[in-house]
């Protein structure tokens, strides 16, 4: 691997297991066991490295946010399609952990980020719509409005919220589970009996 | 007031607007006009400042919170209820911007800081439990359960969202209204037809 790629590797290693806050430029050169001068012909400073991580992340966020939710997908489906983008959070979880203060550091990375969250919005809203025009349920549009609103915001919190709940613990990645399961509680009301049935089997065998 | 509730009442100010992490006692001294050394004479560090801080709303958001939820309430109560626990939390919102950040350099903080967490799912599930049993809804232990969760997740982030999504400007308050219809939307789809009604009526008037 590259010094420059070892560097990316590194950081996101360091962010995600102590957060951005608590690692300097001086920690990763330790940790690679390079000059920090080396570390700083490659990256003038730590923003510039979040930077290229945040366009890392956007990459592989968008693979799964891009693919398009029109065909009819059963619960095992939509659990493994809210588990793939649960990973993909997971894989960059700093970010979620400080994000205002990620964000206000930085102007580009706010808008692109925002535009992630703008996608989450998007996917939600178009899973509930077709769920509806395939007369899986039976959304009008605030409904649909406020629904995709609370599976962003759930979405986007699931990591922060576990961590504050285990200050100073590893979080096991076997918890996304139970952000996905929150994540799809809130559609339940919605649906049909058997529909129900079938996502409590799915969230039997994975939690 | 005397210097040690100006320190603490400007500290709050300062962070709020601000976020805690940009915010030095330096920072706290000049704003006020006093010395550095009169600043440390009161608080040795900005932990301790932080922590009675806490103290203070910890304090507030209990008076709220410990409130027993356990007679006959119409939509419009539910709604000043939850309006009331949003109030406290934008006294005291710099908490919930950075809130990982600031519970891992503070052990005491995590814990009696997951009391208030945990303190408000107790509500958010003693309100479900009352609603069921006074027949207004019928929900079962793990929907209360999880229902309660996401109550919790969208109360204690909704700030934060609102803010990473307008990185760089200050919050209004009436954007709180927005996110105690988030929280109720939770249960809306359990309500019987007419207090479905009654929520949108509250809402038209406070949105």
């Amino acid at each position: 691997m590259k010094t420059r790629d070892r560097i990316l590797h590194t950081t996101l290693e360091l962010f995600n297991l102590c957060g951005e806050p608590n690692v300097t430029t001086i920690d990763i050169a330790n940790e690679m066991d390079i000059s920090p001068g080396n570390l700083y012909y490659h990256f003038r400073n730590k923003d510039e490295i979040i930077f290229e991580i945040f366009v890392m992340f956007e990459s592989s966020i968008s693979d799964v946010l891009d693919t398009p939710q029109t065909i009819d997908l059963d619960m095992v489906d939509y659990w493994m399609y809210i588990h793939m983008i649960f990973e993909k959070i997971w894989e960059y979880r700093f970010f979620y952990r400080d994000i205002v203060s990620i964000l206000e550091r930085n102007e580009k990375l706010q808008k692109r980020f925002n535009r992630i969250i703008d996608k989450k919005n998007l996917v939600s809203k178009s899973i509930l719509t077709n769920m509806t025009e395939l007369g899986s349920v039976s959304l009008n549009t605030q409904q649909i409005e406020s629904i995709a609103t609370n599976m962003v915001i759930t979405g986007t919190y699931w990591l922060n919220f576990l961590q504050m709940r285990n200050i100073g613990k590893t979080l096991p990645e076997e918890d996304l589970g139970k952000g996905v399961y929150q994540v799809m509680s809130l559609i339940v009301p919605y649906l049909p009996d058997e529909s129900k049935d079938a996502l409590e089997e799915v969230a039997a065998s994975y939690l």
